[in-house]
């Protein structure tokens, strides 16, 4: 990452830090959307990101809006009966929020947060027969939890009628997704994330099976209607304005990505994760179990009741900042991201500061009580 | 404008030039959207944009997809009974296609394309009392007519229960809209119009009445879910992740804006508006009749039946782009947009360069036939 003026480094799980190189390849003169000089490049970008996500025979839909949007979109577009909604934390809890928000049928299924998913438990559910699509997070944000998207799909494939979505906001590019061997019909990510872009673009990689169901679907809104994204994606094109600049960018990372080595990019994910998650365990303790810690972003618990607010009021002076717990574990967890164009080095560096403020060091390894605050 | 490398100008109705300062601006580096330094950049724009759209007690939406998503979140969440979709091009045609996907009633009121709505009509249909919406284009992109919203709105004005929403798309910042004044529950733009930013991001004017409206509607979807948006706006935040590269430039732009002020840069419309009808009903006829052409696009009948994707290339030989005609109207009409960075100056250019092309000037005002294809 090249030299760039000062200013607070992200360390959250998105919006994460953009290199100047990006940010000059996402300042090329706009271009008319219907020309073929836009076609070029979305053509372009369909074909780096099937190799790069494993997926030659899905479709690759780029929406102007968060992931989000997409996720909507799978819902109103795959949902003919009942959607089952797996839930581990806020992110994944919020796509079942977005099914009961567009009246559609759908049950909550969960594990206590924290954990990662019980496949016997989704096994059993989807036995019933109720449901014909299933909605899943691979990387839930809020708890730092990965799922095992092996073990899901080993499960899922099971039942062919069931169209299978899953949430990879957090987690597309933070290490290998085989979509297409997997079976994953709907695979999604924003691209504030291990993009490292600025937020505003939606990536979703679409199977044949999702968009076959789409076609039985009579009402699937109008922003997010698959079908007229496969239309004009027919056309290397999209219904509404592409966000033009941020797919410059994009096309600028995914070149970046394939020249440096997808395996090279996954194995700094692996070391940094792996550094983050063993300072954990010496200062505090790790909030999902070991096994179940994502690559991208590390959710510690906070065993010592340290001040998390006043901790990230200390790293702005020193132009650093990480994030608190999500939602109800805001005081009870803090999160160290670990996406995108941040490097060992970085890492290393605000864990240090992060001892330093709040005088880890001074009690050892002993994890101290909550009344002397860790002082 | 500042210098840019050289590129293909564009004079199509969106996207439109970006300005190397406005990029500048959209570089800086990223931001938590959960941080104050965030919510401080979201208050800075809303207040801004009460103040250039005249609508002080509006709500201001900014929405990271293009416009017609939030065209989709107005029908989602105003529509209880019924819509009646005013149209006059394919645009508005369109407004009455998201109401018809997302499974609302709706009904469309059509006018002969290239005319104005006729509020008589509209007048006759409202007093039916059938419906709770109406639906009308103000700059209608497809055929280069300007609606005039004053007329409108003496006629809406009558039926307080009808919620008013107004794709300002290409209008939007091209003229002054009294948005409180008329009465105007909806007013949204996509910013890659008269912002002159890159496409991405939609800004929404709305009023409480439509925001009551929304709270007696159960199901509103989620992405565009006005009640949400709400929610999250008194904390000068957004729900999903905000484009915060495109609000940098929008804050950018509209300090800009202000300070240029605001009848300067419509007078500059005006005159590029004016020029460019002189031009048209010298060589070929304006589409629209005059008194309802747009200032931000002229369309023009191809009476000489020029070959307008000849004409395209030949313009990319000096670095030129214009637009043909939408649709049905490809080749029988023409369009030049003087809309964002686009100075009389770079029109003057274009419109000369058209002339050499063509040869225009070599059949004075004449209209020559379409058998010498105007040679």
């Amino acid at each position: 990452m090249s030299s760039q003026k000062p200013h607070v480094k992200l360390f959250i799980p998105g919006p994460t830090e953009v290199a100047p190189e990006v940010f000059e390849a996402m300042s090329k003169p706009m271009i008319g959307h219907r020309q073929k000089v836009y076609s070029d490049l979305q053509k372009q970008i369909k074909e780096k990101l099937k190799a790069v996500l494993f997926a030659p025979n899905h479709m690759m839909f780029l929406s102007a809006s968060s992931a989000t949007g997409l996720m909507e979109g799978f819902l109103r577009n795959c949902t003919a009966k009942r959607n089952l909604s797996c839930i581990c934390g806020a992110f994944s809890l919020r796509w079942h929020e977005i099914a009961i928000g567009n009246g559609k049928e759908a049950d909550a299924l969960n594990v206590e947060w924290g954990q990662p998913y019980d496949t016997n438990a989704i096994d059993k559910a989807l036995a019933t027969g109720k449901y014909d699509t299933i909605t899943t997070v691979y990387n839930e944000t809020s708890t730092g939890v990965k799922n095992d998207l092996e073990a899901l799909s080993k499960v899922i494939k099971k039942y062919p009628d069931v169209i299978w979505g899953v949430d990879a906001v957090s987690g597309m590019m933070g290490a290998k997704i085989e979509t297409e061997k997997l079976g994953i019909d709907f695979l999604v990510a924003s691209v504030q994330k291990c993009f490292a872009l600025p937020p505003g673009l939606a990536i979703a990689a679409i199977s044949n099976r999702a968009m076959e169901r789409a076609k039985s679907i009579p009402t699937r809104g109008y922003y997010f209607d698959f079908i007229d994204y496969a239309k004009y994606d027919a056309k290397d094109q999209t219904p509404a304005t592409p966000a033009i600049s941020l797919l410059n960018g994009l096309n600028f990372q995914l070149d970046r990505f394939i020249k440096d080595g997808l395996e090279n990019r996954f194995r700094k994910y692996d070391e940094m994760a792996e550094y983050v998650r063993n300072w954990a365990e010496k200062f505090f303790a790790l909030y999902p179990p070991r096994h179940a810690s994502s690559q991208t972003v590390t959710c510690i618990k906070n065993t010592r009741n340290l001040n998390v607010s006043d901790l990230n009021k200390k790293l702005a002076e020193r132009n650093l900042h990480i994030s608190n717990g999500y939602g109800d574990l805001k005081e009870k967890t803090f999160r160290i991201a670990h996406m995108g164009e941040l490097t060992l080095a970085d890492i290393k560096e605000v864990l240090s500061v992060v001892e330093e403020i709040w005088q880890l060091n001074k009690n050892g390894n002993e994890k101290c009580c909550s009344a002397c605050g860790g002082h």
